[in-house]
């Protein structure tokens, strides 16, 4: 019996966007239902290199299928300059749950920005106004890529306005989706009054005011990742309808996690979490709307589900490179 | 740049034993130096599939070289028999924290016997009298085997009395081991009376009463690994000089756990944890010493110390798989 490795291109590949969303916002349902399992991501700082890693356990059941794994990932600030690497890394041992075998190893960097740009579509999806046909971005890095593909499946995106200080990331972003999408670089102000708005930076100070903002504009807050990051004003949070991933996460390390430091934003303050969104215990976007935000801080279960699509779809067509990784023999 | 990939065969020709032991040996002194960030052992419970998921992160600083990983592995007792796979299968991703670049996947299954062996060998090592000859071992699983090789390098041992239920697992031990040692079936008793002993069962309740034991006898008590087992009769417990892998994994799912639960055993009957031991801090076996008893858990920073054994030995000999498992080029 063998385990199959799955390389970038493999995962890139096989995570079909449009099933990966269906997958993540079933992740979302099943999380809302507690039909997930997935212990408290789990940190190892590593001051000493600039870095961390970061555990994620899951185990999830949708009700027609389960899934389990763990991705082990990193964020280590100085691997560009100082080693030529990415910052983050990711590996994703994806297992059956009934027998706990390892069905596959896969990259799990690709499969992080696949699921993350996923989330962004699955909140889109519920919170943006249902003709949205622009999107803005600001930060062009590699998981703004995805945020494109991914919300460009649940509206209809003609334009995209993308901002970004270094020149080369907007040139890339051009030559990658020109052809697509009518994509035109602009000011942060002028990205965020699109219908719907992406931040994807690693700021910690606040970029995005509510005068930047449309009137109904959607946004999707991907950035802040860590206690201290947050990429919109206050006036922002303040005034729009406020949808978080995970309660626990988003008050500790998500775009919230500033303001509800200082105690400017409290419970009464969230709208919900985007289970029940998706569960229909809450109300998505209402007529009566202005400005929802979506702060994502990225589930364990959301990576299963991403990982199962593409285990399935890489199995089916043959992909990947079969590994004995387990000695089937010995008991 | 790629990731190295190594099967059983692979973990298990470069798993060194002499080594293996040392590094164990050394990720015990840097516990108790406080050189180790090692999360809590996270556990995913399964009742619907009779398993669960364990995550096992560590770091650890030697003084002269660190090392990081993680170990995700399970235990589902129907594996066998509803399913011909083993009960327990690992899955090893071998990290330099330097970059967090996972450097190798490996057999975990395999890297746990070994490294499990080492923890008793280094036990042992401390805790037996120095011409022990004789090796008791009840339980002739698949743990078993890493027990001979590992004790007999840090003791010169000539006899090995072992005892199983099952006629096929003595008959394969011998088959094993039969030329290089004089291993003899017994009973339970025959093997406790050994210089030596180790446990290595699933049991609930106390196979070994401190009668069975011989005066001087060091216990390994490798088997319990989950609250409510335990193969040691209070007697052993109250009489030994006890010491422990971990405080709050032994108290929790060790040997130790019954009594400790119930009250009969308490900080009091603790003589140390084996990195103290190790690092000088409390005393081994002294020659007023009667029965010893190590309780192990396993630790996440024996499996971290153990494949950079692997690791390194088999980069240098060029042996293993490469694959790319990280797109370099994507920051």
């Amino acid at each position: 019996m063998e385990t199959l490795l799955l390389n970038p291109t493999d995962v890139d590949e096989n995570a079909d966007m449009a099933e990966v969303i269906v997958a993540v916002e079933e992740a979302f349902a099943a999380y809302e239902a507690g039909r997930v399992r997935m212990p408290a991501k789990s940190y190892i700082d590593l001051p000493e290199y600039d870095g961390d890693f970061r555990s994620m356990p899951a185990y999830m059941d949708s009700g027609e299928w389960d899934a389990a794994g763990i991705k082990w990932v990193n964020s280590h600030t100085n691997n560009a300059d100082a080693h030529g690497l990415p910052t983050v890394m990711g590996t994703m041992i994806y297992s059956d749950p009934e027998t706990a075998f390892p069905l596959a190893v896969m990259d799990g960097t690709t499969l992080t920005r696949k699921r993350t740009g996923a989330a962004a579509a699955v909140a889109t999806d519920r919170l943006a106004v249902p003709d949205a046909g622009s999107l803005g971005i600001v930060g062009l890095g590699v998981q703004s890529y995805t945020q494109l593909e991914a919300i460009a499946t649940v509206r209809d995106i003609q334009t995209v306005v993308v901002t970004d200080k270094r020149e080369a990331a907007v040139e890339a972003f051009l030559e990658r989706f020109g052809d697509a999408f009518d994509v035109r670089p602009g000011s942060v102000s002028e990205a965020a009054s699109c219908d719907v708005l992406s931040t994807v930076t690693p700021v910690e100070s606040p970029i995005v005011d509510a005068a930047d903002l449309g009137e109904h504009t959607h946004v999707n807050a991907m950035g802040a990742d860590a206690p201290g990051k947050n990429e919109l004003a206050a006036d922002v949070l303040a005034s729009a309808k406020l949808v978080i991933d995970d309660y626990e996460q988003c008050t500790h390390s998500g775009e919230i996690n500033v303001p509800w430091d200082d105690g400017t934003l409290t419970d009464g303050d969230l709208h919900a979490e985007l289970g029940e969104i998706v569960a229909g215990k809450r109300s998505g976007r209402t007529p009566e709307d202005g400005l929802t935000v979506f702060d994502s801080t990225g589930l364990a279960i959301q990576d299963v589900a991403a990982a199962r699509v593409v285990y399935e779809r890489a199995d089916a067509g043959g992909e990947g490179t079969g590994f004995t990784l387990v000695d089937t023999e010995l008991r």
